[in-house]
């Protein structure tokens, strides 16, 4: 790890972990909750809200802002930071997730992936060089190899895939140049304990400054999902840091950080949001209701979000039902907070070495 | 006027006015552009961006928020500031505007306006009386008579309604209860020089707190709108404020307060933010031109506000392309910090007596 990277373990409480990754912008402290800015903003909220929140890092995706407005339009604005005005970490993804989503429109072969644009059709290729080079161009902090996210029932697929993960990851590692981003390897193999050994341990023998956990929460049970976490985690090195992608209700977060895991990120509190739902530590419930017609109560009474301290259920009731924009920005900001005070708690909990009696106390009420 | 309002004139410069209105939220220094706030919100922004423009005074609409939520349901949540977590003064328009805009779906008698809603098509009937009762519901500071604003070309009928304005505005002069509102009436008249003096005498004699001017900038040429300014003004008293309704370009603003007027209220700068317009002095612009797509420059090198100080042309136009809610946002902020300031600096111009080499000054740049 280069020395501008740092991760440091302050204390743990049976397998959760409570830590610091030092990054050129700013420290992080872990666990974290990271919400997702797609296109360069993570939708309906400003910087300034994401930092009233207490927001650490933010990701952005390469495959759509290598598509708009283009990784070099970014890199000669001066890179995401600047572009966005988002002084703190970023984390971008390889991009890989996205281009394998994209189905009849993409093609796999052991140097990359050839896909079309799902804007406009146009033909474009990704290999693990040309991951790099777009990640190298947006500048993040945290950047990731590309890798190839398998459904989770075919297994000779899912080892095909998992081996050409493989090689992808030490083609990315070859292929990195800039000092100031560290590169995370992930982890694949499906559901299949032996292959999710197989490939903690291969990607562990890379010596990654940070490790992913990739294909998970894709379709596959919550009791295979936590047992793949447990069988990578025993094998993933202990003081480097441990993200598992694409992941993010109140459940897999308790869940994902009591197997060790220390980063999250997951589009749901702002795609919720856009659907009317608020996220509570109760569940997920629409606001569009009639019974909030006149309900002066806001979303949630314990609540200290911006929204919550500020707007009643028959403002935002209203908002959604006239179309305002502002309800998904206030809905986006309860909850996204509702995430990030909720890791915040935990890693209190953690330091204070009462951990499993915090998140018991938080599960009894979660319906969601 | 009730003890909660004064004006008070601090300065005039030719015909232009700085004054101060006091209000139970606060006082207002006028002149002063009011942002719209249709549906209880000011469009894609917060009432903190709201704050940080240096906003004064919003406007809402009775019409719209009669229909949804309801009038009675804002009254029950304690009205619109409580409901909106606006703490600064808020002025309400009669309904009268938006239902005789509503065409084939409405029609008048002297009692009033019957009309079917834009939404559902249900019945419903504004009068006077309705009109003052839904405004006390709601609660804003400053509420309008009900008025019948008429196209400008016919001049029996615009002098009937002007009638029929007259002694609606008497009627809801009986019917205004709250202490803590201050009621204005409006002048109407159309184009008619004859009929704007007449209406100006007749609605003077009803000693309102305020006055406005209705029925303009709604298809008529510039120069009738100005002269009917003129006329008006020549016959309201001098010792109250006055309301040019529906009026928001730069020059417009520079128009009418060069013959006297106070106050303004328009939806452009948040329309044109939703459609990729940028206003500034110069004129507008639509910021999806390909020549922004790698401009790292503010829409505005000049301009103090929140989107110029952060953020480049390159990323504004990325947004509006990318169609990501963030871009209405930015630019609302933009264009009514443009108007704001615009007034702010007018404002200062007349308390400094250069009020006519200030506004040339801005003339002489403006195309739009």
């Amino acid at each position: 790890m280069s020395a501008d990277f740092h991760f440091s373990i302050t204390a743990t409480d049976g397998a959760a972990r409570a830590g610091i990754f030092s990054t050129p912008h700013g420290k992080i402290k872990t666990p974290v909750f990271m919400p997702v800015g797609t296109q360069a903003t993570v939708k309906a909220v400003t910087v300034e809200q994401l930092n009233e929140i207490g927001v650490q890092i933010i990701l952005a995706n390469t495959y759509h802002l290598y598509l708009r407005p283009g990784s070099d339009v970014i890199q000669r604005m001066g890179g995401l930071h600047k572009f966005t005005n988002w002084k703190k970490p970023i984390l971008t993804d390889s991009g890989g997730f996205q281009v394998f989503s994209l189905g009849d429109m993409r093609s796999v072969t052991d140097e990359g992936v050839i896909f079309r644009s799902h804007i406009d059709g146009s033909s474009h290729e990704f290999t693990p060089e040309k991951a790099i080079r777009i990640q190298e161009e947006l500048g993040a902090d945290i950047i990731m190899a590309f890798d190839e996210c398998a459904v989770p029932d075919d297994r000779s697929y899912i080892e095909m895939a998992m081996e050409r993960t493989h090689r992808w990851a030490k083609e990315c590692i070859q292929t990195k140049r800039r000092e100031d981003q560290a590169l995370f390897g992930i982890v694949q193999g499906g559901i299949f304990p032996d292959l999710r050994e197989q490939s903690a341990k291969f990607i562990s023998s890379l010596n990654f400054p940070g490790y992913a956990i990739g294909g998970l929460s894709v379709g596959e049970s919550k009791e295979e999902m936590f047992r793949s976490i447990e069988i990578v985690n025993a094998v993933l090195p202990t003081e480097k840091p441990r993200y598992l992608m694409g992941v993010g209700t109140p459940y897999d977060l308790i869940e994902g950080i009591r197997r060790g895991v220390d980063m999250f990120d997951c589009v749901l509190p702002t795609r919720l949001a856009r659907h009317h739902a608020a996220q509570t530590l109760k569940g997920r419930e629409n606001l569009l209701k009639s019974e909030n017609i006149s309900n002066p109560e806001p979303i949630d009474i314990s609540c200290g979000c911006y929204t919550c301290r500020n707007y009643s259920r028959a403002y935002l009731r209203h908002l959604i039902n006239v179309n305002e924009m502002l309800a998904s920005t206030l809905l986006s900001i309860h909850n996204i907070f509702t995430l990030t005070e909720l890791v915040r708690n935990i890693r209190k909990s953690i330091l204070e070495n009462r951990f499993e009696s915090y998140v018991n106390s938080i599960l009894k009420g979660l319906s969601a």
